[in-house]
């Protein structure tokens, strides 16, 4: 048996030009399925090396052409092994996988040991420099709560409409289990990069490399000033979504 | 930041022609380190896709010129990823990681559900079907205890040396946990793709395709037949040698 490669982490959910985003492969097995186009509208977005492993969908199709229970098994038959739908339900008519949403948890996994497990390439944030965790939790407490997170956001290509960058963030979870080091973000709603962002930030001064001073300020200056440490793709997982 | 492409499965131990074994990485780590050929010894060979995560090796060095301290970042420094030496010792001069090995410890992941989860793909073996873990549990108590297990065995290629089949298996536990089932092979030692053999065997009766009596026969007639059900190299992970 020859061994399989693994390369999961490679596609954005938003429709590219290159037509291999998630949502372009959901779209086709629709196609597919139903020899009719249906549009499929995710949750937000995930940039290409993010783990959605709870991204929520929704699809209006016709509702005498197939089961709910046999969409499903029709749908992955037609999707790439790296992309699976885990469950099919029916939503209410007024149902909308973004607009509905009430919340979002991301979870960032840093593996913090000098070495590397192999099993974790692709799937965690190696930073094997020394944490101060009480500096974490720290900067954690300043950013709970709802703030002005532009100085947390990448800058959207022209032609975005001006976007309201007011967020609250319920919650920043902090656990450590041997090398593992992972933050769990809860709030109504994240900016783009914005976990990346702040996950980037905090281990910057978990590090010693820039003060909580400098989260406060970003804070306080509503965008005026950016942070730049954004930490990579590969450690960010959406792993729930709050209707 | 580009996500990594994750394909540390690929790999033999035991050297090869083409030297891209661990094996070969490992003496070639050790020459770029001290300039000079070191023999590298590992537990027993893996194959290419079994995940070896607490492989042993051992290799003689000039005590002069490397503390063991500093061992372990010298050669990882000289490793690819895929490969890490998790820790390094100073062992007694009769050591020997294969035959000072008392026992051997082999974990089998199946995933039992219709769709495989994308990020096991590679890491488990994937069993759509209904499983009955009563035959399951069963079989594995036939197996547990002394054997001939030549009928569990691949035949190597000729040339190899006539090999005492006989060996112990101390325990077979089994875990489920939502979809993921798990088999965990304590024993004395282990032949050739026998772990695959026992556990490819074992599910064939657990989906009903095969009786329990084909493995009370397997071990009665000591090799004179051999079940040819092997169960995928990605499923399996060398766990722990035991000394």
């Amino acid at each position: 048996m020859s061994p399989r490669r693994f390369s999961p982490e490679v596609r954005d959910w938003q429709s590219q030009a290159t037509k291999d985003a998630v949502q372009d492969h959901m779209e086709a097995a629709f196609f597919k399925t139903i020899a009719q186009k249906v549009s499929v509208q995710g949750s937000g977005r995930t940039d290409a090396g993010v783990h959605a492993l709870a991204q929520i969908a929704h699809a209006d199709v016709p509702a005498d052409r197939l089961d709910v229970k046999a969409w499903q098994g029709a749908l992955n038959n037609f999707l790439p092994d790296e992309i699976r739908v885990m469950k099919v339900t029916k939503a209410a008519p007024d149902f909308h996988s973004r607009f509905s949403a009430q919340g979002k948890v991301y979870t960032y996994r840093i593996w913090n040991s000098r070495f590397l497990h192999p099993l974790e390439i692709g799937r965690v944030w190696h930073v094997p420099t020394t944490l101060d965790l009480d500096v974490l939790r720290a900067g954690a407490k300043l950013l709970m709560g709802k703030h002005d997170f532009a100085g947390f956001a990448a800058n959207r290509a022209p032609g975005y409409a001006a976007e309201d960058t007011v967020r609250t963030i319920f919650q920043i979870g902090l656990t450590r289990r041997g090398d593992l080091l992972t933050l769990r973000y809860e709030g109504n709603g994240f900016l783009y990069k914005m976990v990346r962002l702040l996950t980037g930030t905090l281990i910057r001064c978990a590090q010693g490399r820039a003060e909580l001073k400098f989260i406060k300020d970003l804070l306080a200056e509503k965008g005026a000033r950016k942070t730049s440490f954004a930490a990579p793709a590969e450690g960010l997982y959406l792993t729930r979504v709050i209707y």
